[in-house]
C-alpha cells in the first residue's frame, strides 16, 4: 500500500507530493497548521483542534479554502486510505503561490496539505512507561506564539538542543526564569496533590490536549493551579508531564538531569492519563 | 522566453518548479536566505552576501549544499538564462526532506532553490524621486533576528498592516519605543549632517547595503552615528531612509503621515545614493 497524503485538493503519493518553489508557507512561513492525535481510527478532539486552526487563520487574516465539514471528509478518508490506527494527521495551510512579496498577494487560493502518519504500536505506552527527560533553555520565540504557525525554527533549534543534551523535550524559559511551555507540548508539575501549568496569554498555545486534561480534572474533582513556574518550583515538584497532541499525558521524570520525584514515572500519572483520555472525544 | 530557476541542482520551468511537501523549509521554516541585488546584469556585493549566508548557515548548525565557489556560477547562470538585467536573485536553503519531526533529521541533504526576478526599467528611479511612506508598528519579531532565516510571518503581518495604512514600509518599534529596522529593510534618519542608525545586535540584521553605505559614509568622511531612536526623534528629523538589498537607499517622506523635513525627497537623499552606489562592488 502506498502512502496517500492530499495537497490542494488531490489525494497523491506522498513521496512525490509537492508544492511550488514560491509558495509562501516555503518562503515566508506565511501558514498555519493542526496535529490530530488518531486513536483507533477515531480523530482525538477534532472540533478543539478545528476551533484553533479557524482562530489561527484569523489571526493571520486568511480564508479557509475549503469549507469547515470538508476537513472532517479528508482526514477520514486519508485515515482510510493510510490504514492508520494510531498515529496522527498533520495539516498544513499557507497562504498560497505567488511572485515572492512581503505584503499579501491578491486573488490566490491559499495552499491545503493534509499527511497521515503511523505510529508503531505501543509507542505511546513504551514511552510513557520510562518517561522523558527535559532540558530547559531560552524562550528565544516571537511574541505570539498563541497562534500555531509554521514559524517554527526557535522551537526546532530548543528541540535539538535537548536532543543533544539526551533529552527528549526543551522547556522555554523566559526573561525572568518562568516556564512558558515545552517546545511542542505543554509544560506540567505537580506539588503534592496539585497541578500547575502556566496560564494562557501570548506566550503559549491554548492547547487542545491541555483543555481536555482541565476538563477532566475539574469533573474528577482534582486540584489544579494556572500559575506560571521556575525551575526552583520543578526542582521541589513531586511529578511532572508534558502534554501534546501526539504524546497524551507523558511523564517526565529528569528535568536538566536533576530527578524529579524519585526519577522514575509518579503514581499520578497513570491518574492523569485516565482522567484525559476519559475526557476526549473521539470522532 | 521562459523563466528559469534552479532547483536542487537542475535548471526547471520556474512555473513547474517546487519542492516536497515534507521540506523543512515548508513545515518549520527551517531555513536561511539572501537576497542579491542586480545592477547592469552584474551581482551587487557578491561576497558580503555569500559571508552572510554562511553565518546564517552557521548559527542554525546547516551545512552548504554547494561548495562556495558555485553559488556564484549559479546566480551567473540564472542572471544569463533569465537575461536579468535590473532586478533580484532569490536564494533558499533549508534543511531538507524528511519525515516531520522537530529534531534534526540524519543524513539528509539540504535544499537549495535560486529565483531570479526581472524588475520594470526605472523602477528603483521612480520610487526614489516620489519617496515612500513609513508606518510605525510593534515589533513582534524572535530574538535571533540577525539571523536571515524564513520565520518571516512578524514582518510578512507588519508589511500588510503598513500597506494597509497606505504605506510602503513598516518600521518596528521595540519594548522600550526605539526603531530596530524595517519590514525588510535597514532605517535611518538624518538630523542637521548627521546620519543615525540602529547599531548591530541580536534585534536587527547586519544589512550587506547598510554596510556598503557605511563604507562610503566613511570613504567620503560623512558623518554616521550608530544609535537607536525612537517615533519622537524621527518627527524632529531633516530626512529619512531605508536601505535593503533591492530598494539600495530610498528616501523616506512621511513615518506615521507626518511629514520628515518638508514631506518631499530631502536633498542629502541623493548623495548617499551616489556614496552608495560608488561604495558596492559588482561582479
Amino acid at each position: 500500500m502506498s502512502r496517500i497524503s492530499y495537497v490542494n485538493g488531490q489525494y497523491c503519493d506522498h513521496y512525490k507530493s509537492s508544492v511550488h518553489i514560491e509558495d509562501r508557507g516555503f518562503q515566508f512561513a506565511d501558514g498555519v497548521y493542526e496535529v490530530f492525535g488518531i486513536i483507533d481510527g477515531k480523530i482525538v478532539d477534532f472540533k478543539g483542534h478545528i476551533d484553533r486552526l479557524y482562530n489561527s487563520l484569523r489571526e493571520i487574516q486568511l480564508n479557509s479554502p475549503i469549507h469547515r465539514s470538508a476537513y472532517f471528509f479528508h482526514i477520514k478518508n486519508l485515515i482510510a486510505k493510510n490504514q492508520t490506527k494510531n498515529g496522527l494527521i498533520y495539516l498544513q495551510i499557507t497562504r498560497g503561490v505567488a511572485e515572492r512579496d512581503f505584503k499579501f498577494p491578491k486573488n490566490i487560493k491559499p495552499s491545503l496539505v493534509i499527511i497521515a502518519k503511523n505510529f508503531p504500536s505501543n509507542q505511546y505506552e513504551n514511552n510513557f512507561n520510562k518517561g522523558i527527560k527535559i532540558k530547559t533553555t531560552k524562550d528565544l520565540r516571537w511574541k505570539r506564539v498563541d497562534i500555531k504557525t509554521i514559524n517554527l525554527l526557535a522551537p526546532v533549534l530548543a528541540k535539538q538542543y535537548a536532543v543533544d543534551n539526551n533529552c527528549q523535550e526543551a522547556w522555554l524559559v523566559d526573561d525572568d526564569g518562568f516556564i512558558t511551555e515545552g517546545s511542542s507540548s505543554t509544560a506540567w508539575i505537580l506539588k503534592r496533590d496539585t497541578l500547575y501549568t502556566t496560564p494562557l496569554s501570548n506566550s503559549i498555545l491554548n492547547g487542545i490536549t491541555r483543555q481536555s486534561l482541565i476538563k477532566g480534572l475539574k469533573r474528577n474533582k482534582l486540584k489544579l493551579v494556572e500559575k506560571k513556574f521556575n525551575i526552583k518550583e520543578i526542582k521541589s515538584s513531586n511529578e511532572a508531564y508534558i502534554t501534546s497532541a501526539t504524546q497524551y499525558v507523558m511523564p517526565v521524570v529528569r528535568v536538566d538531569n536533576i530527578k524529579i520525584g524519585n526519577g522514575r514515572v509518579g503514581k499520578y500519572a497513570e491518574i492523569f492519563k485516565k482522567v484525559y483520555m476519559e475526557a476526549v472525544k473521539l470522532s
